[in-house]
Order: structure tokens, then C-alpha cells, then sequence
């Protein structure tokens, strides 16, 4: 059975709290593996280091990238997967508190999938979640990654 | 006034007509332009020819692509965007009556930002449209392209 897990990189242990409270809010039943830094993900995504023995195992089949992480920051983690031929078809959406425009237009320039503000207001953001889950995981066609 | 436009690139007249009908089903405000094929498309991104009273627009805030193009087809379009400095950032989601695994693994790695399948039925391709004008129009946040 093909498990589609759902990559969520996010270093701070308040907002992954808060994101898998918006998760089982909208009923989002994909199973959840988190990063909590960019060295983390590039390790994870290559399965190097403590996640070789994932090797040839499905690739997560969304990537969840807080901008602001620990050593290998989040651009630089966007443009590595975005830029690796085995890596670049799986979506990656950014999941940030910046709304900054030049944020935004420098991650659709790195190749992001799409954008989504993260609002401190936990009504509002899962509402973003639950049209996350509509779109991503309920209509729109994903690309089948094999590890 | 800065005006979202929406590049909505369909040969079919009838194919269009079900996505105007969908539109206006969802209440999408946004102008939509209309290419039909992909010569055109590339000359309106590019502001050339009909199109070179364009310069210095705004580029659509979205694209809407299919891929059974006359002329350039939908995948060369979509190559020639994402491979293009100037206008990669823009998001474009694939509008497809295939779900062939195959067109939606190869969209996703020349960089579409989303790949969604057009259903014959017209209830249920409502529902995608309601589903992107929520995810995209709504929620996420877009990049500023100009032109």
C-alpha cells in the first residue's frame, strides 16, 4: 500500500503544535512526517544519514516549508529540491508568517508550488489549511515520486 | 488599479464555454483572457506581435492551461514559461481532461505549479473550480509579475 505522507518542516514546536491542531480540525488522515530543520529535510529527501534505510520508499507526496529554519534556511532547501531532477516534481508549498511580497515573489521565483500565509489567528489559518486539504489533497492530480 | 487578469489558454470553444459557465457557477470576478494556442500564448507573455501594445502590463495572475494545444502543445508552453527568468514566477495549474499518471508527473517536473482534471461532468469540474478559486484566488498568496 502506497502511503502519501505529508512533509511538514517546521522548527518551532508552537506552530507544528498548531498546524496538527488545524490538521485533525480539517480531518487531513495523511500521515505526517516532520523536519524540524533545512540539513534535516536535504538528509530526509536524499535518504543520507540516519534516513537511509528509506531508500526506495515513496517520497512524501506534499512538502509543508516554513521559510525560517535553523542551519539551511528555507529558500535554500526550496531551491536544492526544486533544482534536483528527482526531487523537483513534488509540490512544495511555502507555509510562512511573512507576507511579505518580495518573499513571496522570491519563492514562486525558486520554483514554489504555491504560497501560503501563515495568520496568527488559528480560525483564519484553518481555513488556509482546509483549503489546503481541498485543493491539494482532494482535487488536484500529484505527481507519483518515487524514492 | 492594478487588474488580476487570469490567462485561461483553451483551443476548444465548447471546453471554454464549460470553464465560463464554471466561472461564473464559483463567482469569479476576475478577467479572464483567452488564448487559443500556444503560439498565442507565447506571443501575449512575450507581448509580441498583436499582443506588443501589451509592454509593460501587468502579467495574468494565474494561468489555466490545457495541454491539446494546436500548434505549440500545452507541455512546450509550459516549459517555455517555467524556463523563462522573466515569467516563472507566474502560477500555472494544468487544466487537463487526461489523468493519465504519466502527463501529470511529466507536467509537475517541467514545473507546473499544480495539475487538475477536467471532468466531464459538470457538477463535479464545478467543484474544482470552486476548489481553485478558494485555494488560489482566495487563500494563497500570488506573486507580483510585471510586465
Amino acid at each position: 500500500m502506497h502511503v502519501k505522507k505529508i512533509l511538514v518542516v517546521e522548527d518551532n514546536d508552537e506552530d507544528y503544535t498548531a498546524t496538527m491542531r488545524a490538521f485533525r480540525k480539517t480531518a487531513i488522515q495523511h500521515p505526517v512526517f516532520r523536519c524540524i530543520d533545512g540539513d534535516q529535510v536535504i538528509d530526509y529527501l536524499h535518504r543520507r544519514n540516519q534516513f537511509a534505510d528509506l531508500d526506495g520508499s515513496p517520497y512524501p507526496v506534499l512538502i509543508l516549508l516554513d521559510l525560517n529554519l535553523p542551519n539551511t534556511d528555507g529558500k535554500t532547501v526550496l531551491s536544492l529540491i526544486k533544482l534536483d531532477e528527482r526531487l523537483k516534481r513534488i509540490p512544495v508549498v511555502v507555509l510562512s508568517t511573512s507576507n511579505r511580497q518580495d518573499d513571496v515573489d522570491e519563492c514562486y521565483q525558486k520554483g514554489a508550488n504555491s504560497y501560503l500565509v501563515k495568520h496568527s489567528d488559528f480560525a483564519r489559518f484553518t481555513q488556509t489549511i482546509e483549503a489546503l486539504k481541498t485543493y491539494w489533497l482532494e482535487q488536484a492530480a500529484l505527481p507519483v515520486n518515487k524514492g
